[in-house]
């Protein structure tokens, strides 16, 4: 029996206040209104980009929500005026909408979509559908969308310039992936550090967004591959995926800037910042060469001090950029990289460090912040 | 009687303490040593980074000296181990050598080379020659360089790294402005922030280096060029130039980069700072779109406080750069700028306002403090 044009109950994985634990409920997902797209989530992820959301020094947060936004699904039903997408496609959904009529989605030189309607913080933007109400119900109360994708449901609603059919045959539980962290890290170094052959970089952080960051730099020929990290453990999957050098700041007797600009002789050519806070910003600008490097900052951590300029400190040529979903216009880009992923350009399963069903949300959770995991796919 | 091996004597303008007027002076100039190259100055104009450097706020001016870097001039004699030059070729120092031979020589990505010894204030570096002496004495004194150039002399002494042979049909009285002001806006304009047709773009100040600025926009193809400047009288020629629009900050109500924004419908795809400053930077680069804007520094107030930039800034495809010398390695483009003028690719005469004889110093440089030139060729 059709589910279309009804509310579906199902399964979500709810927050009802800042700093809680997920609570797993039976939620109502209303039928997608015009230009909406209802789908089953078949493979979600977990980012640290949730965390920040539902963490209580957070400002923007706001309860109860459903958050997650890495994932891939199908298509459960088409709201008016959809074309590009029917029931049973495979999908990947995006907080970073491409409507391809903005002056911006025209224009080739950035990522950004009039869609985004807060883009200085986009964690607190999309929380309702376009007309302002939710398509989210639980115990008789409306629950906020998150970055416009909801993916701790069994069915959620997504606007259809936040959306991409991907190839029939691609594997959801591996290319959800593609919806955030993967993308984002890669494509930092691939769009927007613009890294090139034989060049040397160095990538701050080995989350799933710097480790993505490594391959990014590896599939642009770079020629060394620094990257730093606290945990040692995270070296084995870096050097793996192409690292050719392993820093541990704390276990360095002074500044990483100064150690890397040793090593390299006066700077990387590209530096690419995943982890956030002034700090880390600070390290990386150091890093790079002052004759032609390039700063990609990557990390965002809300509420520190921003990163202090000087022009003497790029006149020599080093360039300050920083990225969002890797520079990817997301609906144009991300069919690509699925087919990128299933022809062998890049391996996603070494991130896949586990694999947990949907109800062990809390923790997968746990295993993040305890950074225990790369990524941790949770499943229907 | 050829004067090559000996000392040259002939006038100079040396500054004998910071704030303290030129004193026109005999001095005696060194025959060149190793690859060095002693060139007798046809013409000079005076730019503001001359001002800034015996200025008594500018803290590392070294006495006495003999300032002036723009200029164009014709070989008198070489040193050993000099093989590109011969005496009686037209040539152009610059404060920025290019080797050929160090890694960032090496890399088309930036005209910082090696033997710029304090990139961080190039106008401290260069005060003497590489064997840490100076060609230079006056009343028995030593007289320091002054970014490897020295104009204001008769003749000079310079590193065979730091001068370009140029065509010999080239007229010295206005090539010489390629020495620095001009390349530095223009190639601002061209190589740094690399300004695309159809684009919008917003020029901050409209000094030499801002209408060279103008220039290049409009070489490149910018559809619209918002020029700013607090003296009105600067317009018409920036109007000449190319500008389409031109804003006074001080007949506005509300900040510059407010109006820019809403002039723009969301900001330029390019601000280039030709002024210096905090408040001047942080209005650039709130003028450029948050889509794909880019925002090059040109000016520089020293000792002014850093511009702080958090990564929301720049992650929708903001990008910050700065300049020196226009991006251009010297020796191999200001040749071919040279021919660029001769074929009337852009049009130097509009930038020359006085021509003085080089006694008369001392009322250039007022002219400029004063607002009065855009250049002042001062003639031997």
């Amino acid at each position: 029996m059709s589910t279309k044009g009804k509310v579906i109950k199902c399964k979500a994985a709810v927050v009802w206040e800042a700093g809680k634990p997920f609570s797993i409920e039976e939620v109502e997902v209303a039928p997608p209104k015009a230009h909406e797209v209802r789908i089953q989530v078949m493979a979600t992820s977990v980012c640290h980009t949730d965390a920040l959301n539902i963490d209580p020094n957070f400002k923007n947060g706001v309860f109860p929500v459903i958050v997650g936004h890495e994932c891939a699904g199908i298509v459960e039903s088409i709201g008016p005026g959809v074309t590009n997408f029917k029931p049973g496609d495979k999908v990947i959904p995006f907080y970073t909408p491409q409507c391809k009529k903005c002056k911006f989605c025209l224009n080739p030189h950035t990522n950004f979509c009039g869609k985004l309607r807060d883009f200085k913080t986009p964690t607190a933007d999309q929380k309702l559908m376009e007309d302002k109400t939710s398509r989210f119900t639980c115990k008789g109360k409306p629950v906020y969308h998150f970055m416009g994708v909801s993916s701790f449901s069994q069915y959620t609603v997504v606007s259809d310039v936040n959306l991409a059919k991907i190839h029939d045959d691609a594997n959801l539980e591996r290319v959800c992936l593609l919806g955030c962290g993967f993308s984002t890290g890669y494509g930092a170094a691939i769009n927007t550090a613009k890294v090139t052959p034989g060049s040397t970089c160095a990538i701050f952080g080995l989350g799933g967004v710097g480790l993505s960051a490594v391959i990014g730099c590896k599939v642009a020929g770079a020629s060394r591959i620094i990257v730093t990290d606290i945990n040692n453990e995270k070296f084995t999957l870096a050097k793996a995926l192409g690292a050719t050098d392993c820093l541990n700041p704390r276990e360095l007797d002074r500044p990483i800037q100064e150690v890397i600009i040793e090593m390299t002789n006066g700077g990387v050519d590209f530096a690419i910042e995943c982890i956030g806070g002034y700090q880390h910003m600070r390290a990386a600008l150091d890093s790079t060469s002052v004759g032609g490097g390039t700063c990609t900052l990557v990390g965002v951590k809300a509420g520190d001090k921003a990163l202090d300029v000087s022009p003497e400190e790029l006149i020599m040529g080093r360039t300050l950029n920083a990225t969002l979903f890797g520079g990817w216009k997301s609906v144009d880009s991300v069919p690509k990289l699925v087919n990128d992923y299933m022809n062998k350009k890049f391996n996603l399963d070494l991130f896949v460090t586990h694999t947990l069903p949907f109800d062990k949300v809390n923790e997968a959770y746990d295993l993040m912040n305890q950074g225990k995991s790369i990524r941790t796919i949770l499943t229907f």
